[in-house]
């Protein structure tokens, strides 16, 4: 029998980080600027429509630091959206702005150590899940990783009971944050470079810190994890990107 | 007598992955644009006619996320045909407007655990295997990938034995998916800087992360694999990539 | 019960090293260049009113070799307001004629090892270390580090009586240095690529490779400690800002 | 005593690999491509001179994928000329048109495990591997490598004796090769990242997978080497060289 | 007691490397090159005034390979010094046709594994190790290095009675080089991201490769030794510099 958990998988995932190319943005005039400013703004509106469709959803921060100036995150049914979206940006004003800095396609999932009769995919709750509506929390942390394969700290050679136990005692954390930092977990095996994207949400940018150095102590986390690089950042509106690109 | 196990080589194997420089595509005129597009579209035709004649092969598909926009895969009998081959895309109108950013030199490869009497380049099955037609599925998957030669996980140190009952069990979870996941495993030891890459075509997207992860549970993987980038992407054709190039 | 030691945290704190592009702020006409400079120091005499509020602190140095030209560390109450500093500076013509080297996005944070019934924001000594006041030394080195997790030496798998032990009298050795060096200590977990970042100041810029050497010493590092890169650089006013920039 | 082996050294050895910048390359007219295409052959046969002359030798290839398009190695009796011989590179037209992609200093390496009490430099087979004829071979392969030092796995932690055993059952496996596949050393301790360079030369490309991985289970390889990057390419020679330059 | 050994320290490192802009350096007129070309070696010859004046010391040299095309190494009491140097070579006119590729920031340093009673800072031997002046050797090795810290190999977990003696050993290494190869070791834990910079020089190029092979199987380099990149160059001078900067 096989050793690997069964997952639940739902809408696919498209973290899209750009950073903005000041220098040729200032070149333009105030005219092409405000024109660029409003196609995009159409785009993030034609987005809002899916997500209010509930056909996907998305998430738009802007992100500290100078590793992004903002992150789009994106959910939809397949791959072939995603990818056609990627394209319908790259063709935009706004995208010959920009600078691509880093991205991450997974599918959002569900791990299912618990096993059951029912459907999952009928499940209400579980249906939430898979196709969520992505909140707009002030603030956002994004981060890959995988479950290390080292010597003896080897994720994928403990029996899947002991992975269960521990995965079980690791969500019990993740559970006291519940009301103040929603998490998406989307799978990136086969995808991308690592197994999981982990997105998280809060009003609350310091739960970010709590929440992930409190796992770190958890034997998952601290014998098993290995992590990419982390993003935070602050919600973006249509004022705020306006803000943010106006140029005196 | 060596350890190493003895390899069956077919069509030598270039993937390249492109970049898009959307912003100096865009500064083109339509009507340069179609030209380039149609003189690229003519370079696939040739491809075309080798693929036919049996000559060759070769996957042309547009990838998701920041990594490449498009991988073209090319099969053919020797290097020189590659290099050949790499050179006319590189001369191409359209190469102008793309920016490298990954490629792997590899050889359509059988592993051979069990011996045999006859010539296995005379079996119609293995020739048929060494010598593939790329399929024209949905979606594609490729990634490189080592084997672990790390203090008490060394494959290289193993037994010929232990490996050679390690893979079969490997082999298995590969079979199940059967019929679901084309794979195409080229050898890349002296070539690239992974010892092999593995490329997986399937009409349902899902199956890569499916397979890939139940055989990271497979000791083989567990213990000794080592993977390099991921890639994912949607089966391109002509007008696939008239619109994906289209510009309005 | 969480093994996770409480922490404190106090003002959000960004990092941001910058190169010249020389070639082309010499391209500038001289009264280019001047009202870029002079630009740029009402925007560093902004920070200095929030400084002088208490509103904030930042500093501000030359850094020494070819990994940055400068550092701007700054330090505010929200977010938000780093994210808008952040604009804020892109906006400024200086920016154009900056190249984007290291970002850090953390918070200052303190440790909490010793429990105590006071509310510890409560306390003025904690409040000055929360929300410091940056010193105007002569000199600043920073660096990202982790505690390793890694075979035997995995700090989050020790209990947390021993890590309180070896914290105390690592803690010994930065308290040796008392007057002499200045540490900000700014927690980035869930934030950035490291869990910490250490910012030093001295006007003794040998007193860094001294505290930095005696504590490699000690168990924490030796055993527990991974470094990211170092930095470091010569205290930066309007005058010295006025003579780096000045062009003949 | 000294637990280094005894080296012989003979030629200093410049591998440069470089990349066509082919967007200005098009961009040249006709004629001037003309130009730097006779202008950088005139530089290949004052290379053939010193080939003849036996002042040193070199080896020109393209190579396959995106890691470089040719690859020029130089074997001269001084750094110096190697660093004039750059230089001269630099400043031919056809320098403008390329991208250096890597390149590796070291210098041609025989140990010398089993000592003997005539001097090897005045051994005529020894010379001859010393300052090699490199081979106008159909194919060539480089790579970069160390000795491992790792935990258990320590190279230079093994008694001279057990290292000489090592190496003579793995310079078996080589001399299994011979006349097949023409192996190159070049030790590069204190002259680039990795200890040594290997260039192998074969009119026949399989033969480098075949024997880099029949190496690669003998304990030399398999616990104590670690490679750098693999490149391999096809001979060029002033009409290839023509062709693959040629624009229409 | 601290277990870290006292170490002397001396005059302030930077060690500058630069490629050249062949393109652009070409497209300048032959006055205009002359003009940068007399104006750099002003500087050069400033640096010689403060190396005459015993306040300073420094090296220049080509390097071979594509890492750099030349290498500025600078001694000066102060890091202000330092970094005055470096902002004073990026407004020279040569300048803006280098691209910088590396540096590194040091200061010499002498490690006191042996204690004694006279302050070592009046003994004129080692006043002139810690402040030396740099030889006009043919040739030049830098690389940077760290003590190994991974589990049984623990440099800083060592007692320091056995890391006096091995480092005794070490040294034994070395001092037969004495006369031929000059050794700087520079210090940088707290200001560059290795913890040492060692530069040799030599009349004989080979004689670094035989020192640091021969050092390799020393147990502190065999256990306890990372190195970085290694770079090796020869001798400038005004003359040489004309040559290489020199287009027809």
């Amino acid at each position: 029998m096989s050793e690997a958990a069964k997952t639940l998988e739902g809408w696919y995932c498209l973290h899209d980080f750009r950073l903005i190319d000041w220098t040729s943005w200032k070149m333009l005039s105030s005219d092409d600027r405000q024109t660029a400013i409003h196609e995009y703004q159409q785009f993030l509106a034609k987005l809002n429509l899916a997500h209010e469709a509930k056909e996907g959803s998305h998430a738009f921060y802007s992100v500290v630091g100078q590793k992004a100036d903002f992150m789009l995150m994106i959910l939809r049914p397949t791959l072939e959206e995603l990818n056609a979206l990627e394209t319908e940006f790259n063709k935009l004003k706004i995208a010959e702005y920009t600078i691509p800095s880093y991205s991450y396609v997974s599918v959002v999932e569900l791990s299912n150590y618990l096993s059951s009769d029912e459907d999952p995919y009928e499940n209400p709750q579980i249906r939430a899940r898979l196709y969520p509506e992505l909140p707009k929390a002030k603030y956002v942390c994004f981060y890959p990783m995988d479950k290390r394969r080292q010597g003896e700290d080897n994720w994928y050679m403990l029996p899947m009971k002991e992975r269960g136990a521990l995965m079980r005692s690791h969500g019990m954390i993740g559970r006291q944050y519940a009301g103040i930092v929603k998490q998406v977990i989307t799978g990136s095996v086969g995808f991308d470079d690592y197994e999981w994207g982990v997105t998280l949400f809060s009003d609350d940018v310091l739960q970010f810190k709590k929440l992930v150095y409190e796992m770190r102590f958890d034997e998952v986390s601290a014998r098993y994890g290995e992590f990419g690089s982390f993003f935070v950042g602050n919600l973006m509106d249509d004022t705020k990107l306006e803000q943010m690109l106006h140029v005196n």
